[in-house]
């Protein structure tokens, strides 16, 4: 429990300044995945994306096709070894399907945490 | 995810009708546990409790010394076998340690779900 508000803590605080990559390289399990909702349309990334490295391959590759106008983290709330949080994200993607469409997104994160890194991010967002 | 779908919609109709016996009745396995954050201070409730037996028991008592002014539930979000809700609810504690106290609370309830009924709920949040 106490690392994994450590955990929480940390990953709001870097997320909050813009740090996104950091807080992955800092936090994030080498075998650690991520799990969306669905494939998005269109798109050459799976519903769950395995492995620290292919999730920061893939993060690098969104920050190059969009741009982000406004994001914000909320208070991340702990239970046992899982916190849940708040993300809002104001953004435009550059290319592919959806390019030109600037979107104000929500989601709630579900990171698990297992020996004091993350393992899994899980994301609920509703579709419009 | 059509089961995880179907079986959220269900739990909010009812829920939202107040006939939360009946959703756990109808809708819980029968080895389903509750997570909490943690066990309320002079509860005799652990932190998590298993069997819908046992939940069933405990949501008749709490039931007993709750009077709910008001609540509500928002509307689910669906990811794979596990789907996230907002519960909201204005009530106030008529024994105990925290007897006369009138709380508006507010928690995302995780939900998961197994052989099409809800194999756990695990609920997040912060304490003021």
């Amino acid at each position: 429990m106490a690392a994994t508000k450590q955990v929480a803590e940390k990953l709001c605080e870097l997320c909050s300044r813009g740090e996104h990559a950091k807080a992955m390289q800092d936090l994030y399990a080498d075998d650690a995945r991520h799990v969306e909702v669905m494939a998005m349309p269109g798109s050459p990334w799976p519903r769950v994306m395995e492995g620290k490295a292919a999730l920061q391959k893939y993060s690098e590759e969104w920050s190059k096709m969009t741009t982000v106008h406004r994001s914000s983290i909320g208070k991340p709330i702990v239970n046992g070894n899982q916190f849940l949080v708040e993300m809002k994200m104001d953004a435009t993607q550059n290319a592919g399907p959806m390019a030109g469409v600037r979107m104000d997104m929500s989601e709630q994160c579900l990171y698990t945490v297992k020996n004091g890194k993350i393992a899994e991010a899980k994301f609920f967002y509703s579709m419009g």
